[in-house]
């Protein structure tokens, strides 16, 4: 009996912590929300995008849609190709980055193979998107998180050096849609990062970039 | 007379160097080529761009036009309003990058404000373009060479951080471009950057970051 007892504890223990830790990271997900399919063809012609792209600091409070959602989280991010290959290029293929969204109505993770959001949160962060007054106006707040813990096998200096061009690229991809849509953006780099890894309850290895408010242009 | 001479001397020795120096920058300077007009109207639909955005690997050794690297340029780091704002975000708008271009005729800086390529040296430097095999087939290859000496007022990290996100930016555009055009390209961290230092004849604080080729798809 004894050692029957030892065995079952043995085999189940793993399995116990296993499945308490796929609850520890469901209890984040306060809800998914499927995004409609990105439009992937349209948009305004490349040459007058590139042409209108500018940084803008002045946003309405209108909400975009979730077919505007679905379409900026696409060109940001998004899968384009098989091999989950994006819109982007990623160093390494390391695909080290979370897009966190701060909306009035919560905050949410851009889940890329679902292309869906997953609501992390009810709160309005947006206070926490930028330290300029600007910002929280925006109904929309990208914040690029970088995973080093997904860039294996290199050095810190390597991971920070590639984790910003990685986020150029991304960052390029929502000025370049906002230009075509009409949209104010701006990239920002005045964030209270360590507030913004504790409110979004971030890992120890997770590295609050930069973010990028995203809405009309404001008056 | 002793007198006379000395004042003279005194009074024209920084003349002479200053003449000095104006020749040596001059003399890099072959030949200037000025660029047709960047067609700033026309391109792929901004969606379907990101679409087609990929990283490839071969190439045809066709040439591109003086057109076709006009509007690649432009939509490089070209200037897209007034105050010589780009198509691209620059940090603290040092606008650090200078673009070389290696081609089969020589090697190559773009004048961004005269929209021109100055001719730097008749040599083909493309060997030197990128380690790997398949670099030097293209016609056109892309170093980018950020100047830290323009990033004033900061630290070394955030001059590193910076350039890394503002060559993504640059990148990105490339990669749009030559999706719209039907053309390959590739951005490259597996240069020999201290040869490039080398033989582009840079400066102490001139710092090659990265290299992307375009050209034509190859079989």
């Amino acid at each position: 009996m004894t050692k029957l007892f030892t065995m079952k504890a043995k085999s189940s223990l793993p399995l116990f912590i296993f499945v308490l830790s796929l609850m520890a990271v469901d209890a984040q997900v306060v809800e998914t929300i499927n995004l409609p399919p990105a439009q992937k063809t349209g948009g305004m012609p490349l040459m007058e995008a590139f042409q209108l792209r500018k940084s803008q600091r002045s946003f309405s409070s209108k909400e975009l849609s979730n077919q505007q959602i679905s379409n900026l989280l696409w060109a940001a991010y998004g899968i384009n190709r098989p091999n989950e290959f994006r819109t982007v290029p990623a160093a390494k293929n390391w695909f080290e980055y979370d897009i966190y969204l701060l909306k009035s109505d919560g905050w949410f993770l851009y889940d890329v193979r679902k292309h869906a959001l997953l609501k992390m949160g009810n709160e309005d962060l947006r206070i926490y998107g930028g330290t300029q007054d600007f910002v929280k106006a925006a109904p929309v707040i990208l914040v690029y998180v970088a995973d080093f813990g997904r860039m294996n096998d290199t050095t810190d200096e390597l991971r920070k050096f590639f984790s910003a061009v990685d986020l150029g690229y991304i960052s390029q991809n929502v000025y370049l849609w906002s230009a075509s849509e009409g949209l104010a953006t701006i990239i920002l780099g005045q964030v209270d990062k360590p507030k913004v890894h504790e409110v979004l309850k971030l890992k120890p290895d997770q590295q609050v970039i930069l973010s990028q408010p995203v809405g009309y242009p404001g008056q």
